[in-house]
């Protein structure tokens, strides 16, 4: 029987989504409280393997159990065991042939961060604390030329696995919130550390240190060393993943929408 | 020579506003971290004691040098000193007879708590995860009988030295956003443990406990018994300290208010 999460977590604690030898992992802390329920190790697949400091408000995770239980325990019961830094959201029977991973058409990604001199210590563990103003109009210059199919090589980190640099994004828009400013983006994928290289080649651009015009060169599968720095794990989190409709739509939707936007 | 600096703290992990002896306070911590700026030990008074577990937002502190530092090393250079949960927004030299608590004419307070079966990870620090429906009129009715001044030794706890027990709130109103709803006060003084009793008793009239019409009996000096529980110190901020004009005015009034309002 296999069932879908949506999970949420503040990740500065943890190295990252993926199980592995030397850090906490979130996976490795919702395994440990789904085998404690389930008398029974667990596995599970996560939409996006999210890396080192990166927080979640919407991931989505797929597991099987051999004995079905409550969708309530899955949620109530789990939620006991992980820290407080980790809960399930919501919890459901996955409808048949549904892969949190492979079934997803779309993820939604906030990046955000602060242009206060000092950033209020409630936000810092969820914002890069620039503390500088920015030109918001030629970074959002910058970044109407983002949406659509590119080679998104420039602002790939190594150590993804991917076979092809090419991704499609659906959307791409800054929000402006008092002293914080915010980009997010949708996407059919993203390459390892893309969302932190746009973020970080964009405040490049809003510093005034890069021409917006510049961002459909690097779009063209330039290679890392052209585009800007790798922004903060702590400003980026994974707001939401999007399934088609036969395997129960996105993860959070509210409204009853269907289509990825923001 | 005076200086008034405005504060924010995450209030989790400290004891409290005040240095005491067996936990880490925000007093201590700032008091360290001016004196490695200032080379001699520095004493800090601020406009509300907050208790153990409450936040502040704009907590407002004064603080004597012997030799007068610039503004803007009480700001940076004292929060390199800070750990990450406490930052210091903004310094300034103090108008001649200001006093953080003695002049401060009004407070303002929110108490948060969310009404999600499952409180997302980020915000649990921060509000009290009740977890159920509310009915926000009737609470909105009792909220109404408490503008005005009373007597409200039902909402105190013991152990603070309140020679006497009235006080006048100038507003008190419930706001609400998603699954969460804040009660904001603002008040010329607060009993030890006020706004969280009167936090928790608005919360058994929301669950149906309670009728709204018992507010009024309660204000007029019931005993503590009366009243419904204290609730949760992490669902509590200190937002801004309000002063007279003549001392500087408000802590934060980007707007230019000089009158306390919500």
């Amino acid at each position: 029987m296999r069932y879908r999460l949506t999970v949420a977590y503040v990740g500065t604690a943890f190295g990252g989504w993926q199980r592995q030898p030397n850090a906490p992992s979130v996976q490795a802390a919702l395994e440990a409280a789904l085998e404690r329920l389930a008398g029974t190790p667990v596995a599970t697949v996560a939409a996006g393997r999210t890396d080192a400091g990166v927080h979640a408000d919407g991931q989505v995770v797929h597991l099987d159990l051999a004995r079905p239980l409550p969708a309530e325990a899955l949620i109530f019961g789990v939620n006991r065991f992980l820290p407080e830094t980790v809960r399930v959201l919501a919890a459901s029977a996955a409808l048949s042939g549904f892969h949190a991973r492979w079934s997803a058409t779309a993820k939604r990604y906030r990046y955000r961060l602060s242009r206060a001199r000092v950033t209020p210590p409630r936000h810092l563990p969820f914002v890069w604390p620039l503390g500088r103003p920015l030109d918001l109009e030629a970074m959002r210059a910058a970044t109407e030329a983002l949406v659509g199919r590119h080679d998104f090589s420039a602002f790939a980190l190594a150590g993804g696995a991917h076979r092809q640099s090419e991704r499609r994004l659906f959307a791409a828009a800054w929000h402006e919130a008092g002293d914080e400013v915010a980009l997010t983006v949708v996407g059919d994928g993203f390459l390892r550390g893309m969302v932190r290289g746009l973020a970080g080649t964009l405040v490049e651009i809003g510093l005034g240190r890069r021409a917006p015009e510049t961002m459909a060169e690097l779009l063209r599968g330039a290679p890392r060393r052209a585009a800007g720095p790798t922004a903060p794990a702590q400003g980026l989190s994974l707001i939401e993943v999007y399934y088609p409709a036969a395997l129960g739509g996105p993860a959070r939707d509210e409204a009853g929408r269907s289509a990825p936007e923001l």
